[in-house]
């Protein structure tokens, strides 16, 4: 008798499983389950409807081929069953069969099975403050979310909004509404920084120049402590620590947490992170039993420890896989070096791997440099400045993360994907320094900016190059009395001579041989120049010279705007 | 007593070997040596000046920071010594010292060394046909080429150009006549597709399409037989097998020649490709003696074989690590898997390790997939079809080689850089179907496009996936009478049943499960859809109906129509 394959979610995964299988196993009976109306979306496409590239709700269900992919298309097409409107309620696993509500008749059946997959995904989290649940508060998890809240900001009800957390989905919210909507975004994150489980400090900040000059306003280290109707217009108030915001609409993008009920109450094992436990193929504790997606806990490949990724493209991995292994194959999924990346406005801003207080967190011994540089040759016409920043354990130089912003986003992608894929099997910092990538003017420096930010580290681990980051430097310039030897052409300097008087000293590098000498050697100094090679040359040489105690800027005055467009202005 | 480091060409790797140099050992002696009077220039760039792009010369030897690189320069900024207008002319390696010969004064003289560097890159071939040494018939091996080919545009002096070779500068430099200077030009080429050292057929067929589209006649598998002077007009008569072309300019693009005679003279190894053999530390068979750039010849890390690569980028990666090992450090240069990109009018093209061609002539016994699929999700606006193939060896499932093409550039150099650097280390096809790279709607599809190739290979692999690529099936579909059965929509069918009739069947996939008893079980079809995955879809369904005798057209129409823009038209 074929064998019958329950799967529990319809939205990625899913119907992912489904589809391989029926191509590798003709006879088995596949039946996906979902709870919603809507199956097979692009979900990560929610803010791009919201903000208008993409037009209509359908575009998010349709083929490339510009079909719906509605139930008759996976029964026609695809040859698979779709239950929506059906609720998993339990699973029984000692007789193999699942029960099942459907919604719109409120009955139950129980359904066998051979084999079971759980897609069950996850969502948003509600945070626990007053006000959290009022009608005017909406999360972004399903299309029914999308929908409303678009015909909110069609319909004219929205001016103002406050996204809660600045995780990717706040900024791509805040975005949308931004960019096409004019509406009067407040984006609110209790950490320090945006993406704070995502960036370190520099490429944070460059991100949050990039929201604010678009016109959203970011307000960090601010704790939500409550919503309240405003009894006079109707619309909302969000309390902060700080400050209070009046909203029309207020988005929660505080996260997501895993669906795992139903697994956990069919005694089916969940991690530390609160997703559900499998092995390499992908399988439960319960060797019928397989999951994946969303409410699935994954190996971070850097750290060693589980961790939750929730991302369409983890789901679609998992489901070939996970398909293969159902009908008799071996497939693998190792884990994850949590590559990712997300569009702010204008700029393309990818990371992968541990963040610099991450990777010390989990008892690295960490190091990183910080480069700017043109993302194609200097002199080809479309370049643009490109960031990047590239972590590395002190003692056993393995590269533990990467992260990079820039205008041209694929061009970010580019780099960061390549040393990502290479993170999972231990490069080290010399790998980078003369990995290959493909090279012309068009597309690259002849130096490409990885081998430079893999240079860099090198240098600063032999101790050659002695550096300071952006954020720092603004911070230790301000609070501090040190100068700065500026070796950028003097026209260059004049600004921020005039602006910071002594504290400011220009000496062109290409006089520096002759005019060491005006500098106290016993002084400390921040050597600044345009994009940081030449401060770095320039430390190299006035140590030479018996002048010791300096800091180059990583990155440069363009690091130094990019973080802080106000610095020096 | 500092030790002097003499280097011999003044381009690309010699100034970074200097530079590298001098930072790691402020007290050596670091003299550059270079015959012309330009130094440390983009040579990659040239293309681009003479199509405009790159407005002046200077452009292409400025820094970053607009400072001309010149004597001066590296003398105040880099602190090494640059001698132009000096030849080396003989290495007396037993004394350890250089003879060099002034030019401007014709001068000879002894410098003494204790490490010696040859950077004495490449120098164009002029293919032995009577009339290559014409005065119309010029290289583009430096930046005076460079010149007096663009003076001769911008006179007026051209209507017409030849390129003969169509390696990447014969590309280059017909796009840039063509694109800013409106030159009707003839790009000749003896093997029967473009980049034929570079590219697969497939790819390289889109290539040229590219090149046709934009105005350049492309003739392949035509061989140059004289070039002569026309009598009457005074332009250029270039006879080829089949044809006899005016032209008023020639540009010679048939590859490059390694700078050998200096190392040969001196007695060092040259292998059989003809450049100076070094080990993984870049040095020669003299301890003294290293040598890097266009001038050596490279490990290719997936054939094992040496090989030529004249890429500024590799001999930029390659003059640091001479520098660190000059200086006393140990740093290895491995080899290449010939990653590789180019900009043909509006797409880019990249490719790393063999085709497939090259990768049977290797002695593996390969098998490739070629996919057709949007770059970014397919509902974000900017979504533009990308066209990848991906060569593995069937029995190890190794990945042996990888192109794409697209109008996304940067997006197309981020799959095959993502592939390339993990093609040194073995990874399989597994490895690539399950490969994790970044994703956001405005980057990737959830299943990106090299996942998907992935896939298409392993499925290939499996037998389970029988494909026809789209220039085989081009030529097929010509010479017999096998028809096509279509399963996209009657509305995309419908032209095609209008011009091939009876040869082709249209049943849209929707429709199949209940018509497939229309189809002969035992007539042989060829499979299409859109883009290919319905086709293979098609294909497994069939095969469960006892329909078997059918290969399913790769990257389906899209494919067919990047490939030939004339077909079904």
């Amino acid at each position: 008798m074929a064998k019958r394959v329950l799967i529990i979610g319809g939205v990625a995964l899913g119907p992912k499983v489904a589809c391989r299988l029926r191509r590798l196993d003709p006879e088995a009976e596949i039946i996906v389950l979902e709870r919603d109306n809507h199956i097979s979306y692009g979900g990560c496409g929610i803010p791009y409807y919201v903000g208008g590239d993409v037009a209509d709700l359908e575009d998010l269900y349709r083929t490339t081929a510009h079909t719906i992919r509605d139930v008759d298309f996976f029964r026609d097409c695809k040859g698979v069953k779709f239950l929506t409107r059906t609720e998993a309620i339990h699973i029984d696993r000692a007789n193999k069969r699942l029960q099942v509500k459907y919604l719109e008749t409120g009955n139950l059946e129980y359904l066998n099975y051979d084999k079971l997959v759980l897609a069950t995904g996850a969502r948003a989290i509600r945070p626990p403050f007053p006000g959290a649940e009022l009608p005017g508060v909406h999360t972004v998890s399903n299309l029914h979310d999308a929908e409303q809240i678009k015909n909110l900001m069609k319909n004219g009800k929205v001016s103002s909004a406050v996204v809660i957390g600045a995780g990717a989905i706040g900024l791509e919210i805040a975005e949308a509404m931004t960019d096409l909507w004019g509406i009067k975004t407040t984006l609110i994150e209790m950490e320090d920084q945006v993406l704070p489980m995502l960036l370190g400090k520099c490429i944070a900040r460059i991100a949050t120049a990039e929201l604010r000059k678009q016109g959203v306003q970011v307000l960090l280290e601010e704790r939500v402590m409550q919503v309240r109707q405003n009894q006079e217009t109707g619309g909302l108030l969000v309390q902060t620590s700080q400050n209070e915001i009046v909203a029309d609409i207020v988005v929660l993008a505080a996260g997501v947490r895993p669906n795992t009920e139903l697994a956990q109450n069919a005694g089916l094992a969940t991690g530390r992170s609160g997703g559900i436990l499998v092995d390499r193929r992908l399988r439960t504790e319960d060797p019928h039993i397989y999951a994946g997606g969303d409410c699935i806990e994954l190996r971070n490949l850097v750290s060693g420890e589980n961790t939750l990724m929730a991302l369409g493209s983890l789901a679609n991995r998992q489901g070939r896989i996970i398909a293969t292994n159902i009908s008799g194959g071996s497939s693998h999924f190792r884990g994850t070096v949590g590559t990712f990346c997300v569009k702010i406005f204008d700029i393309g801003v990818c990371k992968a791997g541990l963040t610099f207080r991450q990777a010390r967190e989990t008892g690295f011994d960490p190091v990183y440099a910080a480069v700017a540089q043109p993302d194609h040759a200097h002199f080809y016409p479309q370049a643009e400045l490109m960031y990047l920043s590239l972590v590395a354990d002190r003692k056993s130089r393995k590269v533990l993360g990467i992260e990079a912003a820039g205008l041209h986003g694929d061009a970010v992608k580019a780099r960061v994907d390549t040393v990502a894929v290479l993170i999972r099997d231990g490069l080290d910092v010399d790998d980078v320094c003369s990995l290959e990538t493909g090279y012309a003017p068009p597309f690259a420096s002849a130096m490409d900016i990885i081998n430079n930010a893999g240079n860099a580290l090198d240098n600063i681990l032999a101790g050659l190059n002695k550096p300071i980051d952006a954020a720092d430097f603004l911070s230790r310039f301000q609070h501090e009395s040190t100068r700065v030897l500026d070796v950028r052409g003097s026209r260059e300097a004049e600004p921020f001579i005039q602006k910071y008087q002594e504290r400011w000293l220009n000496i062109p590098q290409n006089e520096l041989r002759l005019r060491y000498h005006e500098i106290p050697a016993d002084e400390p100094f921040f050597l600044l120049c345009d994009t940081g090679a030449r401060s770095y040359e320039t430390q190299v040489m006035l140590d030479s010279c018996g002048i010791t105690n300096t800091l180059h800027i990583q990155g440069g005055y363009a690091m130094l705007k990019a973080t802080d467009p106000t610095f020096g202005v």
